[in-house]
């Protein structure tokens, strides 16, 4: 699956967490939502795009002679445009903050389109100026140095409770974020822009007065 | 107690949640607020009205005919003008959405004046536009579909550890939400009412220079 | 350590918590940061001053002719200009609003240029409109009376999980609070404002389109 | 209510805390069992005996001059036979052990006939040894000296989440704890003697081969 | 698959819940242990045997005529010879106790072998007499009247956050409770068989004092 | 500091964690108790050695050809005698059982002393038929394979909460587990000699009867 087989931007604006939740329902894919406690940093931003996983462990030194972001700085220089760092920090325990202001900016000028994370974000004010997508387990000033460290890229990962790997679509709004595995990627697009249109007219249907009763008996849906 | 014996918009402009909970203190009742974790989900909306109680348990299937709405569905379409949904969900653990824009679109058309719930809210987005206040525990995509059900409704509830029965008046503000029990209701209203006019005093005192020790000896409360 | 110092102005202006907390790193304080449930009532405000510290403890009862402000009063009126009101409540399991807009108002009166607290806040409306820069462990209606007493002030104590001595530098901003050893704070204001400076010259080059790890080779550090 | 009033040593071999818990619920009492975080030392002794309370803060510093036991050892060496101490600390969060083998000891020689506490416990192997009954909220070997002070005795307190006062019945066996308010003291006693003999005929038909349907049917209890 | 098509006493003496469970892993169904906070009433017994699910949900009212056990009834006097109650409370935040003595002594009668619950147990020191197996999320003395309802039987359920269904096997030991899908029970039974002679190998080869890296080199698992 | 140093064996029998952890407090390190989460596995059993530290990070997947136990077996067979294994995996939130029977049986052979771990163990009953000291985090079945991996070990570690660097002097026993760094561990142990016997005189004199008052006023210490 790459970039180019989906218009990315017009995803975006028709499609929303919601509908992309329920109709991974639909297909039996339950535990695709992060857990609430993952935020957008700016309620009025959606982001889509391609999983690339970083795996954070909780670390207690710096060794001698050690870069401690070696892993992290291979994975934000490798990003592809449309990517989406996905960092898994074990959230909501995790106390450090993965990502800042400098992979912000280091990301955008790769073309990377957001960030999620279980772990904390700072330098939240410059980022937020800056416009670009970032949903987190927290906000708080602690550097990951001596205190964590990116041990994997690229491999499977849980965050936020949700298994992620790199490749998969990560679709996010203010109601959280959603994981969309790759391989069934088109399948659920295409059944969530039928769904967003029947969500219409159930809407349309009930601000005309008609009683949640009437909708359901009419339509089988909620 | 009937909507009618109260001026419920005269009322939510004039009171705010801090004064009802220490004038409910006084009475002796202490556990009328809900935990700080049910927070509104537009900050500059107060709410007053009448419960409307709803009680969800955890599910983990959707059976074959079943339409796990029902209870739902009839306590929505039954709301009365001034009342507000209040959905116990045993939070902050539930990990599902029982309340979303189209409930939100059927409770207004009935005349409902807000919602609270323990579990989780979606569709934030349209409900912000609208202007419905919302009082929720955390924001998410996930439907109740195969996750959860409301078993029961206008049975007494517990939501953010509060204990809540059909007819109890609920007010909120940007502080958090507090429960009144109905067969007290004219008192606690009537003794806000006097409080929020010596609280005034009080702040005055202290915009002129007085010391809080000094103010506290001249009306022994602070 | 007196407030003639420093120019707290200044330095509020150009500094904040995430480069303090790395130079707090450097110098081997690697618990200065308040946990991450602490957070700003107001995003867009900074904070700077000398802790002022009071000691919370939960009690169940009030008892007769017992004044349980008396400490509280105390430590409010004694406030001196540019103090910081750090009041420790053993949160995040506190259930109470130990900061309002009385002692909001008493504070500002008195010189004081903000709260710090792991405990709740009420009446954030009024604190709000009036720019006084809060932190906090949640927000509720919870009066102390009968909860809660400030049993010992300017002792030392823990907020957040960071421990706190009066005179103290508070530091705090939307990426959270950090607290400096009045021991040692000079050398960390020192510091920190040339670290204000690299960090202005490594974003430059990421706004380049530098890589990161050319950016780590370059000056070895993130 | 005075310790002569009830046969202490027949009512401890007769009752157990489940029978307890029933019948306060009965009375409409059903905030009275200690949450289940706090066990018993030893799963095999009874307790009970009259509440002596003692309420902890957390501390963060041992002052000059300061006895940091001063109202602990007062509350010890003023305990009367039967007496119960129970000292609430606010758990399970707490991190320090208020009850070991000394203040066993010390109770012992005084007539106390157990300890009840939210908080840790430590010096276990001693007091297993003395067969001193003590239900804890955990074990540990932390002093309290610089991490907790009982700030007052014979006070409300809260201790596994329930209101206790100096003079109700405290309970316990390997089931958990149960709390008596003393003025209804009498009357559940009673009404629990009657549930025992009721509750033999139930465990008789069932061990008799009768279904649960049955004697629910013939006794409308279980 | 019925009770006859398994040896389940002969399999009770020579599986262990950690060789089920790294068979499971070798199935790809790594999510079949109950999580640690269930634990076994008496770590000396071993239960294997046919899960009965029943679910339960937080209630806080009896109402007038309601029998709150109805359904709890009807699921014990259903039971049959080698079936394991296994009851769903969304525990660790359950506050009663659905299992006690009465349904123990009803169970048994009925042929079934054990109980698995993330609710609490109490009358404990019977239960431990009698020597039935209860893996439970705690213990103590509250009834579910008034607390708690089981809403459903037979349907699906989560306990200890692992799916059960009815007829699944339940294994439960001192290290914990694993749940095998009925329809793999064959193949996992037969490939844990397998694997329980092979690790008596390694543990053979370690206790005459080779290297882990050399049995691991050797077998190629640990 | 070497195992020659001291008579482990002698300071196993006359010392106790309560006493150390006391005399640590003096030298002013109040850190040193791993949180009460942390248990032994076998009551009955003491535990002294020198720690050697493993790291463990959680993972999501095998990678074809990685062997995910090679740090750990790197670990297990370099220990000397006298050593105790010790395993952070940032407890209690860890789902997986780093320690068991193989490890075990492993560690005895060549001259461990105990295991410390705030994650899971498992085939418990084996570990103590074997009489070897753990101390653990909980109890589980479930393998680390595919769910975690030790990534470094003798570098600094938390475990339970304690800063752990191997060659520190671990203690362990029904009261808990207290860390001595290794710097310090003269001058600590000599100390608690000396506690030992002055706490033998205080418990003589309150079996004797004085007064906890008394035994403080004339020792000035509890």
């Amino acid at each position: 699956m790459s970039a180019t087989q989906f218009d990315l931007e017009a995803l975006k604006d028709v499609l929303y967490s919601a509908v992309l939740s329920d109709v991974l329902d639909d297909f039996g894919l339950t535990r695709q939502a992060l857990r609430p406690f993952v935020r957008p940093l700016d309620d009025s931003l959606k982001m889509i795009g391609f999983a690339r996983t970083g795996l954070f462990a909780n670390t207690y030194e710096v060794r001698d002679g050690e870069n401690p972001y070696e892993i992290e700085i291979a994975l934000i220089d490798d990003l592809k445009p449309n990517d989406v760092a996905v960092l898994g920090c074990d959230g909501p325990t995790m106390r450090i903050a993965p990502w800042g202001e400098l992979l912000t900016t280091a990301s955008r000028k790769r073309g990377a389109v957001g960030c999620v994370t279980d772990g904390l974000v700072r330098d939240v004010r410059h980022i937020r100026d800056l416009g670009f997508p970032v949903f987190h387990g927290g906000i708080g000033p602690l550097d990951t140095r001596g205190r964590g460290r990116m041990i994997a890229r690229d491999v499977t990962i849980e965050c936020g409770g949700v298994t992620v790997r790199s490749g998969d679509i990560v679709f996010g709004d203010v109601d959280g974020v959603v994981v969309i595995p790759q391989d069934i990627a088109g399948k659920v697009i295409d059944a969530a822009l039928k769904k967003v249109t029947s969500e219409n007219k159930t809407r349309e249907e009930l601000e005309n007065g008609l009683l949640l009763g009437e909708v359901y008996a009419k339509y089988g849906v909620l």
